[in-house]
């Protein structure tokens, strides 16, 4: 970024009053932040200002933590996107916001069937609409009879609508070939808002020490955001760029060594398809994680997501319950949490927020805890339990709506794909810049090698030099990408995430701009 | 409760792995247990079981947690629901759930205008059907607008889409006559929601001490069992029954002298109308609360979500906002929180997760990190969002949809008032109970006159005597209520909270038997 377009920024950011919040995005790198030692302090009373809650008195926690993937970045697209629409000349007509996974705001389309179900919820006298076909009507009424008073606007259980719970405990059965007790089927409000409940039970000091998570580097930033709201001590365990960002049972190792020095290692998290990094792990890798987690007593969370996205030949999708439970003993007794969503896959539903955790081994009475812990938020959204009831229940063979699903379905997943490969495939077709196949997931990583002049500008800006290559690509192209250093990466090396979700037209221009960018930047600091 | 019926009660809970979390509700006051001093402890590796995670080493905050509106009565009422689907014999037909405000579940109608702007923002082709009034068909549309790709399946910016923070802005300047900033405006998915992000921004020790919020007692479980998970000091003052649980001045200073010897007072929760007390503040009564926060340097949280349930006559609700800022400076200048959601009203949408905080006056560097720390969970859910459009940006006069409206929004309110009233008439009819006017919210809070037999049992069994009444009653007669103790009550009194929700007839036929089953009970523990 120019110094002037820095400038620009930081004055920008100040008219929204969020000039320290950017400032310390700029500042810092947000994975050295939240691995640092400064969270636990009793603060003096030392007030900044005369406001009775001010930055010096309020929740440290909540002040270090740091959100990458909706930083300062989207804040100043958002403000290039207000320019534009007010005539400012720029190089390019629109902000690409390639900065998180966000289906239908890149032009996706709704599946039918899900919104069909959900339009008849939401207005139970279209049930009689002869333009609703007979299944989608079936489902809609399940639902409504898992509704007190027949209306999604009740509180439902806690862990959600009985039948919905049950339907996803068979989608798991399908999907695994194991038994799943719907009791164990806990229905939330995305999977962040699952992960987090999961997490919030292993907070506890033990022995004076702070509990620890082990968390893959890079990551997604909701687990170190989560991990410095909850006080919990972030421990990373690199993932292997070199072997397509598999898991490396040397690196867990030395990470969890580490790590026991200074806080007590409850947990480890798996992100499968990976996110940032479009891995598909192998069934050997899930095993071998398995066998360390159990050796090393930690609690097993599965983020599985992207459980449908899967494009690459070769690749599949192991659940960690299958897996687990393949082991045998003891491996098939272990305390496992995995989570989906109803926000990726093919349907790509973000904004309704529908998600599962399904937990199993778990002590009774932690169980219990969980259920207690979860119900003074009262219920996850009726809306989002029933766009998650239709991605687990869809239309079968032989009803009415069975075709048209498939082939949307189908449709979205060939097209993701195609563009997996695209994405990958053109990044490494550029000089100085290389990038593992997105044999997963919706993202791509890409590792640039930065021209030291351009490093040395970044540092003496006091920016990350990968933030400083995003903000200048922002400016010149209006593609928002998301700097490595928000999802954390090996020292001395940069990269950034991209997701592959533009329609493929804007993908393959992107694409073009991005590359007449990086090479314009190499020459520009060579 | 007979010894039979705990018994068999626990036996159940056995079944269900919650046998220790309903337990520790029948063996403890929850309100004596959250203001205990047990919960910053460093627990010792002290295995209860084999678990990775158990008892023992979980998060010791939500262990001790308690959240009564969702307790173990609710847990029996299920499970007498499904024994009389079984069969079984009882002397009642239908398990009646006056235990939580949960308007629909108990036969009130969604109103026609909301129901109809959700299917169309769900399913936009049905914006075709010219079976939708113009005005509908405008306001789905501008909520699609707002939505990135058009689609509510995509993520929103984090405190909501624009143009409805917009209108909820105009709501506010309507409703007080004063000016509204919508960038003060945050979604979010219910006020609980939004209570617990202002409420951990206040989570800091200082100078070694914790923080402590003065919440009303009685009160709703919400902040209680938030306070708890946050590892916060509950300061609780009692508002005075014998004043129509008006606030009293004597009472906060007291409660917070007291609090000042071991904490650090940061904030003031108060609920108006209130729950569960079904009180309206005067303006005088808000006015003081103003000046006591002002001079104590207290954060001022109002829970408002009741501002359209005004009944009684002569009652009128009046905003913290309006009151505050009518007071000129310097109260004018003091940070608010103020919270409302469409669970509650004449809407009642509980399921759908719809609510909004507006906060005045804060320090630009804490509302920057309030925006930073809901990021993390992305956006509150853009149907829940849609809702609270309906509820802030109502059909007009002259439109379509105006009339009917009105009707079906005046008819919900006239009948919740005529409820109001019969409740309270009956329980001050009834020997041994009094109650307060009900002149707003959706409960009454009755005192009971428990025999000195009955709280005896009580006491032998270890369970609240308050508690044993609600589950005699429970089992007598299927109607579900909560425990006075369940929000806390002056020490040696008992009470308990109904909802008024049951439609009339089911309300008159609650209030029968209820009455019944108290002549017996006094009669059977005289």
């Amino acid at each position: 970024m120019s110094s002037q377009s820095l400038s620009k920024f930081v004055r920008f950011s100040a008219n929204y009053n969020l000039c320290c919040y950017v400032k310390s995005h700029l500042e810092f790198s947000p994975f050295l932040r939240l691995s640092g030692e400064s969270k636990n302090f009793s603060i003096s009373q030392n007030m900044s200002s005369q406001k009775v809650l001010n930055l010096d008195n309020m929740n440290p926690n909540v002040r270090i933590m740091e959100y990458a993937v909706r930083g300062p970045l989207l804040i100043r697209a958002t403000e290039i996107e207000n320019e534009l629409k007010k005539g400012v000349e720029k190089p390019f007509k629109e902000v690409l916001k390639a900065n998180i996974g966000d289906c239908h705001a890149m032009g996706q389309k709704p599946i039918t069937f899900i919104r069909q179900v959900l339009a008849l919820v939401s207005q139970p006298e279209l049930l009689d609409d002869s333009r609703y076909p007979d299944d989608i009507k079936e489902r809609a009424r399940a639902i409504l009879e898992g509704c007190r008073g027949g209306s999604v606007g009740s509180y439902t259980d806690s862990p959600g609508i009985e039948i919905i719970r049950k339907h996803v405990a068979q989608y798991i059965e399908r999907r695994d070939g194991i038994p799943c007790d719907y009791l164990n089927v806990l229905l939330c409000a995305g999977a962040s808002d699952g992960i987090k409940s999961i997490l919030r039970l292993l907070v506890a000091d033990i022995d004076g020490k702070k509990p620890g998570v082990l968390i893959p580097i890079p990551q997604y930033p909701l687990y170190s955001a989560t991990l410095a709201e909850f006080n919990m001590k972030q421990i990373g365990y690199y993932l292997d760029e070199n072997k397509n960002w598999g898991l490396d049972l040397n690196e867990l190792e030395r990470s969890i060594t580490e790590a026991r020095k200074h806080c007590n290692p409850r947990a480890i998290v798996v992100i499968n398809p990976g996110n940032p990094t479009g891995q598909v792990l192998t069934r050997e890798n899930v095993e071998d994680v398995i066998k360390f987690a159990y050796k090393e007593k930690l609690f097993l969370l599965a983020d599985e997501v992207y459980q449908d996205n899967v494009y690459a030949e070769g690749s599949k999708f192991y659940s960690f319950k299958k897996v687990l439970t393949e082991l045998g003993s003891p491996y098939s007794e272990m305390e496992l949490a995995s989570f989906m969503s109803c926000s990726k896959g093919f349907m790509g539903e973000c904004g309704l927020r529908g998600g599962y955790t399904e937990v199993i081994n778990l002590d009774p009475d932690v169980k219990a805890m969980l259920l207690k812990s979860i119900s003074a938020m009262l219920c996850p959204t009726v809306l989002g339990q029933a766009v998650m009831d239709c991605v687990v229940n869809p239309p079968q063979p032989g009803e009415l709506s069975y075709e048209s699903f498939q082939e949307e379905k189908a449709s979205v997943l060939k097209s993701l794909a195609e563009r997996a490969k695209l994405v990958a495939d053109t990044f490494n077709s550029i000089p100085g810049m290389s990038c593992n196949p997105v044999q997963g997931a919706m993202y791509a990583f890409p590792q640039i090698t930065l021209p030291k002049r351009a490093i040395e500008e970044a540092k003496n800006k006091g920016i990350e030099p990968n933030a400083f290559y995003a903000f200048q690509l922002l400016e010149k192209t209006g593609i928002c990408i998301v700097p490595g250093s928000g999802f954390g990466q090996v020292n001395g090396t940069y990269h950034f995430r991209t997701t592959i979700l533009p329609q493929p037209d804007k993908l393959r221009n992107m694409l073009d701009s991005f590359k007449n960018f990086h090479l314009q930047f190499l020459e520009e600091w060579k």
